[in-house]
């Protein structure tokens, strides 16, 4: 069946709903360049203005899983378990997580992304470890993840080339910032890796893409609908991104936490452990992970069986296993920056709110991330959160510590770390927790 | 200054106004190929769901119209007037128009168009005149508006070519029906023509583009107030399309109804004279242009001055010149179609409705208008109304002649006219008059 793509359009524009047969001939036609990227650009705006059913949506993820190569998996008989987050500052829970399952003998089938944006990406963290390769090819990557559970690789052209190229067009013509076509974004590249179950981290906050509670709901819930529309379990956890989550964002600075956090080591300052954060979401996270791979009753049981495996050293053997097994160096020290610098507290008072997007920012400015595409990232680039929310500051105090390699950023990062904090004379209002809510 | 595309399409979509400098900005990378056709395409899939403001069209208009070259008369220190019409069945005023404002010496710069879906066009109609040509150089055009008073050319490459551009984009990406498209795409060729005045004739009804009336008005008062703000006085003249105008549609058949007019000729069945509504449509239009070039006092007044000017044979004398002037043989009979049939009443009782776009709709499966913009068409093929609505019929009265060089489309043409009526058994409720609404 071939359609008019201008009546297709037409229809989506006027707020009606597709069948499934006229999303899958767009997503296929679009694939193979039959359908052009000025139709598919209207089209993507009209689905901006009056977006997607849930069985719209089901069929777009499933059409874009199959532009493309999928996993296969399913002579494992055993459960596949993914951990996914929309992203944030400092969010680095993925190198817990991984090594946490693999020591409970679960399947993690890890496909990771790069930063985006102002927040991190798991692939350029790892890539802070001397050696390592993110890279593996299918077949390595399938029998990693077969014989020793957790392996993690970064996209390849040829898994959901569909949602690469409406990616790339949607950052050009403003319809990024649209829940269905979010959703078909991120749950068909998560289908393609053949998992049973899936726990996704939703972000909100100053430090996320949904900068509201409600619009993170609002995605959890559509994320949640289109896996299990599509066969698979999944359990959001719709977490806190109004601060950096843990001590550090960066890359090496990451790793080292999240070294020190299987090492069960705590760093406490101001009477707070800077790394519980980190710990706490990774362990819960791992928690729901455990449940849905029916290794323990309930999610915290889960949780306290992956808090047992953090302790007992199980993890972080796991997590050395990983390195070696891709390459990394785990005896080798990781890259330390050259240059540091400090922001201070410009009066005194309490910490009422940091917006963690300009934390986000500011480490791009030293090189943490990108600003192009093909810009070089200072592995060794970062920022130490050294206050939280709600904690009292005296004029002077230390904020944020800066890193890098190079002086060059450290005048706008730090301009930006400056404006991003806010100091008042009371109590903030509202204080969410880190775990705002859980989808099961 | 340069812009950053995506934001300026987050900008309309987030329903905000553009500033004159972006719109012109868009105009201009558009039609230099900066701004590639997937970006234009979001940007007007946001028009179509936020408008434009009065200012934003009005900027929109002028922008369009600089694109190219337009007409410099102002070494004439006289009126320019055209008439444009938003499209119908039958609807052939210009060709009388056009001769009563020469022989009242009023400019007529008239730059005309083909057949575009179901409706007629100027061009394809003088076409089936012997050796008219509609290809002036732009020359030949001004020498002749300057000299002669009234000439008509077909749209050239140079002129208005943002139009050109974005209205093949708009066909293939359903944002044909925006009203802000809509009026910058009419009025930026119209000010190209350095008018100082223009009667729009906007139809509504079955056969018309804006169904409704009040949609029709809402158009209205856009190009009113678009050409006002361009410096043009604008009248615009809201007309019924709920029926074919006059006794024929097609292309020779239109033509020798207006030569028919010129010669105060009338065609009177059913006690109605089938010629009158052609003729009185075009005596108003042509009242309101005098008016608007300042020959009366009233476009009442116009309207007696151009039915004059055909009474007296002065508007006939000035077609004649118009034809030789562009090379069309005045002598030489018009092509008649070898072929005719009937379609005739299915049942007794009262005509309802006649479904006009469906009337057009069987002009192009005769041949008298194109499916593709590549198809040559039959000038002799059209369609002859024989009945109006509210008037009474008994089964087997013929309702309407269809006539074409080639039989190949009687069957769908009758097969579509006789979908296109409706016999009941009472009088039609509302009957709207000819010119439902006049704004000054």
């Amino acid at each position: 069946m071939s359609y008019i793509p201008a009546e297709l359009i037409k229809k989506k524009k006027n707020g009606e709903s597709h069948t499934e047969d006229e999303i899958r001939w767009i997503i296929r036609a679009y694939t193979n360049n039959e359908l052009p990227d000025y139709q598919m650009a209207a089209w993507a705006m009209a689905v901006w203005f009056r977006g997607m059913n849930e069985h719209e949506i089901s069929v777009f993820t499933a059409a874009m899983r199959d532009s493309g190569n999928r996993f296969d998996f399913s002579k494992l008989k055993s459960p596949r378990i993914d951990k996914h987050s929309t992203g944030g500052v400092g969010d680095k829970t993925s190198l817990i997580i991984g090594p946490i399952l693999a020591a409970a003998k679960v399947h993690v089938p890890m496909i990771a992304g790069r930063g985006l944006g102002h927040s991190g990406g798991t692939l350029d963290k790892l890539e802070s470890i001397s050696g390592f390769r993110v890279n593996l090819t299918r077949e390595e990557f399938q029998k990693s993840v077969e014989e020793n559970y957790f392996a993690l690789m970064g996209q390849t052209h040829d898994i959901c080339p569909a949602d690469r190229k409406l990616y790339a067009l949607r950052d050009v013509t403003s319809t990024v910032d649209s829940l269905p076509l979010i959703c078909g974004s991120i749950m068909s590249k998560k289908l393609s890796e053949d998992l049973t179950g899936l726990v996704m981290d939703v972000k909100f906050g100053s430090g996320a893409f949904m900068k509201s509670l409600a619009d993170a709901q609002a995605l959890s819930q559509l994320l949640k609908t289109t896996g299990e529309k599509n066969g698979i379990d999944v359990t959001v956890v719709i977490s806190n991104m109004n601060e950096p989550l843990g001590r550090f964002s960066g890359n090496s600075v990451e790793v080292q936490e999240c070294i020190d956090i299987l090492s069960n080591k705590t760093f406490v300052e101001h009477d707070f452990d800077f790394y519980e954060p980190t710990r706490r979401l990774s362990v819960e996270l791992a928690g729901h992970m455990l449940y849905l791979a029916k290794k323990c009753d309930s999610p915290a049981e889960g949780a306290s069986l992956a808090e047992s495996l953090v302790q007992s050293g199980a993890a972080l053997t796991e997590f050395k296993l990983f390195l070696q097994r891709q390459g990394g160096d785990w005896q080798a020290e990781l890259p330390r920056a050259q240059h540091s610098d400090v922001v201070v507290a410009a009066k005194s008072g309490i910490l009422q709110s940091i917006n963690t997007e300009l934390v986000g920012l500011a480490g791009i400015e030293l090189g943490a991330g990108r600003k192009k595409s093909e810009d070089k990232i200072d592995h060794t680039a970062g920022i130490e959160t050294c206050r939280r929310v709600g904690m009292r500051v005296t004029k002077g105090d230390i904020i944020f510590n800066v890193f890098a390699n190079s002086t060059a950023g450290f005048a706008s990062a730090k301009n930006l770390l400056l404006s991003a904090i806010e100091i008042g004379d009371t109590q903030p209002k509202e204080l969410l927790p880190l775990v705002a809510k859980v989808l099961m």
